[in-house]
């Protein structure tokens, strides 16, 4: 029978060095939304061209001063765990540069969440959870589904108000051509057979109401 | 302005070494669904009387021979981390252990997955995204939020539906009067000012539809 010695303690995710060459290369902080969209564009698009993951990137900046907090890329490839999309490595390492689980903690300092498309429905959860007030991405659209061929999962309509019921305002349509282009990029690599879909046992885009 | 330098690079979440403990008194696998939901019930109950975070806990079980895959419990205390949640916790575990982000890779190995109430808006996604087949849980009524006062999130009505479309079937009610009694005895502990609640800007459950 299985004891405790056969089990795994510990997971553990770490940023790919090219991450931080990217960080390195910003001239200053990023103060428009435009400039927050963008980098996050530059970072999806390196993570499935280096092979590190999906197409996706996330930033959490200080609202006032839009100084990076943490950056994090889609994960599952290199890490071998499936939770670890952009935004939860994201809020992740954001957290352990704050010291605790909520981003939120000081009322001064407004903590914001920067992605290039919607949250999944997992990542949906996890930005509630992690204490940041604002939320801007490229998009929010059914094309990151049709050109990726990614299930972004079962979402409440009403998705956007319920954010908003928790103090956490919404921003959409912020460099959002520039978004779409990424993702037809990918898509064109996943159909040369050159990258993974990494759903749950290799499905595509599930349709259900 | 901030560099790479600043930057956290990596996170990382660790079992307690009590969780450890439990695993070692059992004797034998988990081959009913009572049998399962009882050791969740101890985790559960256990992680909060230790402090290392919420009334919850998840196991990843072989469906075949109902041994342990791996186990999680509510780490946001311990490890600072907002998703550090009982499923996320379980499915990363069992992903480490089993080399690799799908856990339903192998389709003659069925994973399934044990929790002691419904997933939250987050662990609801995570668990679409880790290749289990199977969720088995104590309930899925408003008793935790009620009783606990963590706000669960936003889930749509028909969230068991969905994963039945994406090939994960749902048991409910097993050992639901022992479920809800670890979240009485823990809400008691939060009216004494015995333990934190730790939703994201220290709120309770907000009630929005």
């Amino acid at each position: 029978m299985t004891t405790s010695a056969d089990l795994a303690r510990n997971y553990s995710v770490t940023l790919p060095e090219w991450v931080l060459e990217e960080v390195d290369k910003l001239d200053g902080p990023l103060t428009t939304d435009a400039d927050k969209a963008r980098f996050t564009n530059v970072l999806a698009r390196r993570n499935h061209l280096e092979g590190t993951g999906g197409p996706f990137a996330a930033l959490v900046l200080d609202s006032a001063t839009g100084e990076i907090v943490s950056v994090g890329v889609n994960l599952v490839l290199d890490s071998g765990l499936s939770s670890s999309h952009a935004e939860v490595v994201a809020l992740s390492l954001a957290q352990v540069r704050s010291g605790g689980w909520d981003l939120g903690a000081d009322p001064a300092v407004g903590r914001e969440l920067i992605v290039n498309w919607r949250p999944c429905a997992q990542c949906y959860g996890a930005l509630l959870w992690s204490g940041v007030t604002r939320l801007v991405i490229a998009g929010d659209g059914p094309e990151v589904e049709e050109l990726t061929k990614f299930d972004e999962g079962p979402m409440r309509d009403d998705w956007i108000a319920q954010l908003e019921t928790r103090g956490v305002s919404v921003s959409i349509d912020v460099l959002r051509d520039e978004a779409i282009e990424v993702f037809r990029e990918y898509g064109e690599r996943v159909a040369e057979g050159k990258v993974i879909v990494y759903n749950g046992r290799g499905t595509g885009p599930v349709v259900a109401d």
